[in-house]
């Protein structure tokens, strides 16, 4: 491994002016070289003028050389597999095995993208013939398909150093749009994301694809990650992380002159219903998943279930004490970073403090970013309208509700804001008999899952890994599986265009052999 | 006709309780009965709180249903068209053969909707079944739809009292996505919006539809409009109208805690290029086909071209003489207010007065709110970065700007901001040979028309009535077409939910015959 400390300008390697930032081991606190030293706003703005001169030539790029590039991506990822398995766990405390996964995922990610590029449906070519007969005026030819919004500036996320971060999702759906991307690496796993920038880079001039398709800058979300939004060859912007973080980017790219979408996933609680048929028949055996969700990576995902509600019944307070023994029993792990395991820390307190919550398991003071996983207990009463209760607690901890009524329990669902993912477990009989549940979670979350667990998002056709807003910047889309790509699209239509001049997806011809609407009739 | 001057509250008619206003026939100057008072704030919550009540119900409607209510509304209004041709000219100064053609547009697409709900497909219904034998760990099954996303408010555009007003493209699009409608009207034509929403009010309650899934307000943006864009229940904004006031609306949007979606269509300057070998062939005749197109409805379309680019040659002259004519000979138009025409007087004395531009038809000074076109010329020299010169003049004038180059037409093409419409005129020879400026073109309008004009826009599954801002709040949806209805929807996801609790749309049995993509391949 030879890391150099650079950020990527399109085909250059750009050694930064600026602040200098080091990667810390999260296990030991020992500092992880090289240095990354900050971009200069001119070198930001380079890396984006090349990504705006890339656009007119890569936009146009065959769906055939984007699924090229993105499977060249995923192959140069995985030839520095090895190092990503040495340098990704040092830098972030996951374990060597989560990040084989992960690189697995992510180029499995950017395969799926290249085959809905290659497949080009994706694009919803519609046609509309002329009728020139038609009264009282003829009726012109109209087509219309999806296209590239223009240079996209993607934010790495802390909790997935691969699958949301330099060729994660956002990456992988915006160079499949036909979008240039700009990364811009977050501070806790630097090396990890050279290595990856390094791959696509590679990919970038073996498939021949324009200068500045691709760049990765390092620097301060407030300086590079600033400049980057509000600069106005930049048309969309991807982020995965905070609350904060995430509004501070959509009120940046409100103000701007021309204002951009902002795709924002920030916080969720993820909350699990426990319906009374699920808890009498199986309350230990769910109580086991859901520590085991509430644990996995040390609670550091999006979907992590942060809210259990259940009726207060002999049922639940056994549930819950499976539930305790389970939370005291999982081992210590180390979180991401020293911010990351304060703040951890700080909810947690806040919570064990809060008059109205009971503390079923409690972290003890472990040095370092080791974490103990926590579970609280608290009455629905007390939780609804209480927003120190309902704000997410990043890491292993979760906060059991108990409602006294039906009427009780849809009061709390009514009260929640967005989430990512609802959960429900039940009997089927329960799931009929709580039918306007279901109906309230269906505005409150963007996925719903009945008898399973939140975390694990699989990456397919039907994901939707999004939700109304605070879990993310609107809801109206998602930031995994292949609907990814509508994010970075727009609709253009083509009016009386002859043929040899209108993009093939729009041609009679249909030289792609894609689905495409004709005259309202879709094909396949 | 029986005008009261009130609000529609949902299933009530309401007073208002505040300032007076009233319409204005623009042909004469003539108040025209009854006053409408603005609604109170306590009205105005009332009918977003009915919305949000309606909401749960109305989104739950089966496709059937949300068809047979539109088609209703669609024979409401027909069958108040006489009243609607004796007020509409009235309170606009359009001919009655406009309003009863914009009647007939209107009802039109209310049915378009009507069937786009009813065929269902539009949901993209996407199915991914479990693959529990799937190594490391089990597939689940993961279905998504798109749904409603709550109740929307709706501001009337005073250019189209019918189409972009009461039951117009936005609320028959939510309305169809399963959301509740709350239209601001527009203080141009008080009564036609009456008669309208009387007739969306009739045709809910004999659709049984739930108190609150439509209203109409009167009041001003500022107070009552910007009170239903503040509100929580709201979750999206239809406008059409201009660029400070389309704005205004996104920036209260983005400022809320909850930030929501504007869909403004704003201002628009619809360039139309003329190659050299169309201006050989048939430059007499595009100068026809133009200022008809400019002086239709008075200059007073979102599509109306307001810039004619074309080469410095002799042709370009010949066909600016032609032009200058048919605008000296078009009569004067009664524009729609008396704000719009000052405005347009304005503006007009803007350009005449700039001294890098040549007045080649100026307007008389009218009487009341009456128009003459206008014809102005300016190098493209001058033209470029001129905020002056690239700045809507909404109403029956057009510029001609003459390149003398092809650099010069690139970099003026470059220059552009973005633009709902962009039109060539060329021969298929010309069209080769600029291919380069096509390209341009793409990143900046949302549709391209080739030999024809932007004007008369179809109402079909291909159309794109929309554009990079400013021409829209964001220019990833369309205001015109059946692809409107993605604006007011969400996709959610069902993970491992039994088939009975399945919206019919993800079921496997397909109940409703609809499109699907099932694991990964698309059905019709």
């Amino acid at each position: 491994m030879n890391l150099q400390g650079h950020s990527i300008i399109g085909n250059a390697s750009a050694a930064g002016t600026g602040k200098a930032a080091h990667a810390t081991n999260p296990a030991t606190g020992e500092s992880l070289s090289p240095d990354y030293l900050e971009v200069s706003e001119a070198q930001a703005n380079e890396a984006v003028a090349k990504a705006a001169a890339a656009f007119p030539i890569y936009r146009k790029s065959s769906s055939a050389d984007r699924a090229t590039f993105l499977r060249t991506i995923a192959e140069q990822i995985e030839a520095r597999g090895d190092e990503l398995a040495e340098r990704g766990p040092l830098e972030t405390g996951l374990p060597k095995g989560r990040i084989r996964m992960e690189t697995g995922r992510t180029c499995g990610q950017l395969r799926l993208f290249a085959s809905v590029a290659e497949d080009g449906s994706w694009v919803d070519a519609r046609i509309d013939h002329a009728d020139p007969d038609r009264q009282p005026i003829p009726k012109p030819d109209v087509r219309s398909m999806l296209q590239g919004l223009g240079p996209v500036a993607v934010f790495c996320a802390s909790n997935f150093p691969l699958a949301f971060s330099v060729a994660g999702g956002d990456t992988a759906s915006a160079l499949a749009a036909g979008c240039p991307v700009i990364v811009k690496a977050h501070h806790s796993h630097p090396g990890t994301a050279e290595i990856v920038g390094q791959a696509v880079q590679a990919a970038a001039q073996k498939c021949g694809l324009p200068d500045g398709v691709f760049s990765l800058l390092y620097g301060g979300g407030r300086t590079v990650g600033a400049a980057l939004v509000r600069h106005p060859s930049i048309r969309a912007v991807g982020f995965t992380g905070s609350l904060a973080g995430g509004r501070a980017l959509m009120d940046l790219a409100a103000a701007r002159p021309e204002p951009i979408p902002v795709y924002a996933e920030m916080g969720s609680l993820n909350p699990v219903f426990i319906l009374p048929g699920a808890m009498a028949e199986r309350g230990q055996a769910i109580a086991e998943g859901l520590s085991g969700s509430v644990t996995l990576g040390v609670g550091q995902f999006c979907t992590s279930p942060g809210l259990v509600v259940a009726a207060n019944d002999d049922d639940t307070a056994q549930f819950v004490t499976t539930l305790a023994e389970k939370q005291q029993e999982a081992a210590p792990g180390v979180m991401l970073n020293s911010s990351i395991h304060d703040a951890y820390e700080s909810s947690v307190t806040q919570l064990q403090e809060h008059k109205a919550v009971k503390a079923l398991a409690t972290p003890a003071k472990q040095k370092g970013c080791l974490a103990d996983p926590a579970l609280f207990e608290v009455a629905a009463t007390d939780f609804i309208g209480d927003t120190t209760l309902s704000s997410e607690v990043f890491g292993p901890s979760t906060t059991v509700v108990k409602h006294g009524s039906e009427a009780e329990l849809l009061d709390l669902a009514k009260s929640l804001e967005g989430h990512l993912t609802g959960t429900v477990h039940g009997t089927e009989a329960d799931l009929v008999a709580n039918r306007d549940l279901i109906d309230v979670l269906e505005t409150k979350v963007g996925r719903l899952i009945f008898n399973g667990y939140p975390t694990g998002v699989e990456v397919c056709q039907a994901m939707v890994h999004g939700g109304p807003y605070p879990a993310t910047a609107d809801g109206r889309s998602t930031s995994v599986g292949t609907q990814a790509i509508y994010r970075f699209a727009r609709p253009i239509a083509y009016q009386g265009f002859p043929q040899s001049q209108l993009p093939p997806e729009l041609q009679d011809a249909n030289p792609l052999g894609i689905a495409q609407m004709i005259d309202g009739k879709r094909t396949v």
